[in-house]
């Protein structure tokens, strides 16, 4: 069982054969970046065509029943996700309607400020709006997961707080490791475990100690570290590999359509694209390798199923169905 | 000259010619609360048909030049705005191609955060957003007019000291004469003023003193103070008229589709609909008892003048045109 909570390629045969090949059982992954409702159905027809095509590489899937049919099936399970809340436009009614139509995360912001929460890169921090007070409530009742992979420091803390149920943060590593706007401090990462909530670890080179001179080592300590924090239950992938993606899709993910300047993002005018991959993590098929290294770092085999896939598939177990009221 | 900056009402012959009646020169109409482009432009095709049904009466108005054409021609000048900045969703492009359909006046918030400011309502105010300082750049840049009025006060502040324009806040009272969210500190008055922005007299029953109570001497008084504040140039109507409204409309302004709950917004639940109007203004008809008691309280007929409308023309004389960059 191994589970990637958060992928967005550039989608072909070519990468869900990696999936198999890499023994991946299910992949979050991104509809939409700054996509309104009716775009993000758009992507998702996109999806119903390419499980039309590859039956036999992938399934869509909205639930941990699903994911072990897929892992019996050897396909891998495709679980719908949304790095903002701009599917949702401001109308609190779309979140049903989005798990209708298999979302299952929504991050409550993207880097700059929503109606409902504060991206990372604003340089002020409100906490949750009135709006999105009333969207994590509905959230938490039809089984749709907070993500604050994105959100800035005190919309998180608030987020979990504030949330009934526990939330994710699908794809970010810890600050003490190294220090980015996208990372996250340890009173972050203390509160989401003690609520129940899931951490999945990033390969995304801005998010890694020395970039993509990251070392394979070097990352499977900082998860041993993040596991004596944490516990190690709380913890398992989101690589937010964005494979055979061109450099313009980088620029529209920091820009979208809201600025007439030039956002860099994680990146500066001089290195505006995508980063190299660390060498040990070019595609699915090199998940292997991660395991590998986890249990050189000293990890029994039960803690690397959990990091794998046991930890997530648990949470995805609590998180989406809805909400059952107390007897 | 007669100008009201802002109302909206349930639009009908019966109250275009109650304009004629009153000698209303000029009115903005608001065209959006919390419609996205698309629903916005459905609005604005509304409105076509009415200057096509009622030519003697209303004309679409985009410049000073043509509210003085609508004095001379004895028919209304109708200057299309949006209380909220729904209409732009997340594309700054939106800006000018609204400026384009005739628009002049975006609130930047209303009442809840939005994607570039915060409203008066949200318990937290962190000022103006990322995507805010792009869109009043280029706001500026076309001739859109930033509207504060619903905003909270930090971002009222920083949105006079960003735009590089004068801005407005085109319906509401001082603070210090009636406190409520929606009326404006002295701060934010006076920074209004030095900068060249306007301030448009709110007569909302929620907006005045002992509310629909209130009286026209204790409203004149209260223009008077606050010309002694911010300067007899600066200040204008901006009647917040909401005629003919069935108490649903209240409803849809305050809850739009952003909560399941029901916000009872300046009311309660025992006061839930639209509030009854001050008996010196029930509709446009009442305009000139509003000048005579200007008159009364000691205002010059040079004054009266300037605060029923030449105020607002000069603003509009400025502010509606494309940014003339320095020589």
């Amino acid at each position: 069982m191994l589970i990637d909570a958060l992928q967005y390629n550039n989608w072909s045969e070519n990468i869900f054969k990696q999936l198999q090949a890499g023994g991946v059982t299910a992949v979050h992954v991104t509809i939409a970046y700054h996509e309104d409702f009716r775009e993000t159905v758009e992507n998702i027809i996109r999806w119903n065509r390419r499980f039309e095509q590859f039956p036999e590489l992938i399934q869509p899937t909205g639930s941990a029943e699903e994911v072990r049919n897929a892992e019996r099936e050897n396909r891998t399970a495709i679980i719908f996700g949304c790095q903002n809340c701009s599917p949702l436009e401001d109308d609190i009614g779309l979140v049903e309607v989005l798990h209708q139509l298999g979302i299952r995360f929504i991050q409550l912001s993207y880097n700059n400020q929503s109606l409902l929460a504060t991206g990372c890169y604003e340089s002020e921090d409100p906490g949750i709006t009135r709006m999105g007070r009333q969207v994590i409530r509905e959230m938490n009742r039809v089984g749709m997961v907070v993500d604050m992979s994105h959100s800035a420091e005190r919309s998180t803390l608030e987020a979990i707080e504030l949330s009934e149920r526990p939330i994710a943060i699908t794809h970010a590593n810890p600050s003490f490791w190294h220090s980015a706007l996208r990372n996250k401090s340890n009173e972050v990462l203390l509160k989401l475990s003690q609520s129940g909530g899931m951490l999945g670890f990033s390969m995304y080179p801005h998010h890694l100690k020395d970039k993509s001179e990251c070392t394979l080592e070097g990352f499977c300590e900082m998860v041993a570290r993040t596991a004596e924090l944490m516990g190690v239950e709380r913890i398992g992938f989101g690589s937010d590999l964005c494979q055979d993606q061109p450099d313009s899709v980088v620029e529209w993910m920091r820009n979208g359509t809201w600025t007439r300047e030039t956002d860099y993002g994680e990146g500066s005018a001089g290195q505006a694209g995508f980063p190299n991959q660390p060498e040990w993590f070019h595609d699915n098929r090199d998940f292997p390798k991660i395991l590998k290294g986890l249990r050189e770092i000293g990890f029994s085999e039960t803690e690397v199923e959990g990091i794998s896939g046991k930890n997530w598939l648990r949470f995805f177990e609590q998180s989406f169905g809805p909400k059952i009221p107390l007897a």
